[in-house]
């Protein structure tokens, strides 16, 4: 047997707590699968306090970069979290003593992924984040290493479980968005500061991860296009139902000649399609490959345990010797692509128009979205209340055939120019295939 | 740059071509991420005919098992199939000359797979047979890799495209099991002779291959219970949607501390379960364990190009230099595991009678299942049509709580014989969580 692997943990926080479990739960079946014993020897977290784990006689660092320097370990696992700070001096800490790195850090990987990746390659260690997307289903390992084969045209993904759950209460229970807002922050799924959750930029963190990973391109988390859950309304939800559709915050990427397109928002998806069967908490990505067609992983996108398993699973394919680049290249293979601004997006749309009551409105509406060459596929009028007299206004919703972002938000504008529709119209994308 | 990886590919079906073709056009982006080329220097088939294929320079060997003992070749692709033979030949000739084997054969893994790692171990080659099971979905590398930290309780999927496209066609569109049968045969979705299809041959091979890398236990074809669509009626897919469920055909393994249970039949699942929406020819997957909960995965089961996609997987791995044991543990340390009978199953069931329609039939029947303590969770008595009368049958659906396949079956052949019931009951297990 070879000699066992030493690991050091910073942080102990749920999935910390989760992993120290599961390396002990777990031992005689990870040392049958890997031939070595895995034994963490050297912990770190914000405060010592008593955990109720049994950390065996591993060492305790306060300062978790003086763990990931140390050198007692041959693999850091970084638990900590933020993009910057604590978390990223570690990191560097590990990989440039050549330390193999785990880390579950969306927000570190987005913001310094290809510098780190860099930093992993020319000091031969391996830099692993299965945990950092999607919780514990293997979706990094499987665009890294099991479509390898593929030219991927399009990931696009549930990414986020307190968004999903958000809206599949809405959907499921006619509950307004702030009440299962908050329900979702008592059940712990959203924190205080629910923003960076419902706002999309988590999901946008992760979608950048995906897109380097699918299209072998550098992660540009800034050519993220971010819309959130915010504007969803319960008229919304019921529209996609009556349609065939169920809304859903999605991430998409897509490759065409023209570049990769990235965006985050609201999108109407076909009931039929396994992204629009995903409730709740569950996290879900659909993989577009011109060899394989489409294939679906659909799991846990967060807790302790199951992220833990993602990264239990990195440190199995270290500690056996597995060596897959990063971001499945090389860094200097990764293509600088092209951005496909949101501006030029083409698809569906659906749109919800407050319509003024009186002869003419939908006329001038229809003549605004046919100057745009946009050709309309479904227009529902519903919910006209009795009584309603001129100049009130009734709920429109319509879809769309392909068109331009462009197109459609410029013959909306000319329409409340118009004074034929009030308030913002609501615009939700059609995900098609 | 490594060496180039000089592969020979043995069979040029359908899988074999697009793989020719896969390795061509990702010729570079395989470069990249194996940082080899991969070529191929020897191909075998039955015939030399014209397939529109360029082969480049590969050399053409009319005998398999010659090219898999080459020295010409680094890697042999065995997609011949069946589980003796040629294949079977070839295999272990490429093995016990230590070159890395990649095969799609589940057929020769559920027979030979025990002997063919031994040799693999013995001569330090790498076995993969990603394609082997679920066509393009990476189920082999999810359960060896991606979830390595998971004690897995269950594996269950719907892994024959055919059988799900029949039923799948039966319910949506009401047409007979016949008819949708020939449609498949004309589309190419089932051979001529369809037994090994719908009789649950094909779904029990690979289960067989899952249930030992999820259970780290040694392959035991022989302990699965085996059963058919071929006795689905329309009655049946009625029932089942009035009552909340789908019918597929699953295969499941389940680990307990009786042992392991593996079983292929017809099954009731749930509707908002992803295996109940998994329609056509799709495959499906969904595994739970410890620590991830349940993850499931989606996608096309068969196709040249999924499956080549597979396989390109399995090569990229090998080229890179992974070096994962073929059954995720060394032979070895393989559990011989105890065989839990079907007889011993516990779960629910779904039963529908033939009844007698006399008085006191639905209180005889009531009597034999209180008798093997059976609880009935549903009843439903429909389709009495008008002028019924003494002694005519009449279609009555039970569904009972959990009891054992041995309760069941007892108290159905006592009710028979009490004359109750007539024709042999129809019985389907229900898949709960």
């Amino acid at each position: 047997m070879t000699k066992p692997l030493r690991i050091g943990v910073a942080g102990l926080g749920s999935v910390g707590a989760a992993l120290v479990r599961l390396l002990q739960r777990r031992r005689a079946d990870l040392r049958a699968r890997t031939g070595r014993d895995i034994t963490i020897v050297g912990v770190s977290a914000r405060s010592r306090r008593e955990r109720g784990l049994d950390l065996g006689g591993a060492r305790f660092y306060d300062d978790p970069a003086a763990l990931a320097a140390s050198s007692e370990i041959d693999l850091f696992v970084e638990l900590i979290g933020g993009a910057d700070g604590a978390a990223y001096d570690a990191a560097r800490a590990a990989l440039s003593r050549g330390v193999p790195l785990v880390t579950a850090n969306k927000a570190m990987l987005a913001a310094h992924g290809l510098e780190l990746g860099r930093l992993a390659e020319s000091h031969g260690a391996p830099l692993a984040f299965e945990a950092a997307v999607a919780g514990g289903i293997p979706i990094i390992k499987t665009l890294r290493e099991g479509l390898a084969g593929n030219a991927v045209r399009r990931v696009s993904g549930i990414l986020n479980g307190t968004c999903n759950y958000i809206l599949s209460r809405m959907e499921t229970e006619g509950l307004p968005f702030e009440a299962c807002l908050a329900d979702a922050q008592r059940l712990g799924y959203a924190e205080a500061d629910p923003t960076f959750d419902i706002g999309g930029f988590d999901t946008a963190h992760k979608l950048a991860i995906l897109a380097s990973l699918a299209f072998g391109a550098k992660i540009d988390v800034g050519a993220i296009s971010i819309e959130g859950i915010q504007s969803i309304t319960l008229a919304d939800l019921a529209a996609a139902d009556e349609l065939g559709y169920r809304i859903k915050l999605l991430g998409v990427a897509e490759r065409s000649e023209k570049g990769i397109e990235q965006r985050v928002h609201p999108t109407m998806v076909a009931k039929a399609a396994p992204l629009a069967q995903t409730m709740g908490v569950h996290n879900a990505i659909t993989i577009d490959g011109d060899a394989i067609g489409a294939l679906t992983l659909v799991g846990p996108g967060a807790g302790g345990d199951a992220t833990a398993s993602a990264v239990a699973a990195d440190i199995c394919d270290i500690a056996r010797g597995d060596v897959a680049p990063a971001f499945g290249r090389p860094i200097d293979a990764l293509e600088e692509a092209e951005r496909v601004p949101m501006q030029r997006h083409e698809g569906g749309y659906y749109v919800r128009l407050a319509v003024v009551e009186r002869p003419g409105s939908v006329a001038t509406i229809s003549t605004r979205m046919a100057e745009q060459r946009i050709s309309i596929e479904a227009i529902m009028q519903k919910g006209k209340a009795k009584g309603v007299t001129a100049n009130e206004v009734v709920p429109v919703v319509l879809l769309t055939h392909a068109t331009t972002e462009t197109a459609i938000r410029e013959a909306l504008a000319l329409a409340v120019a118009d004074g034929a529709v009030r308030e913002t119209p609501q615009v939700i994308r059609i995900e098609r295939d």
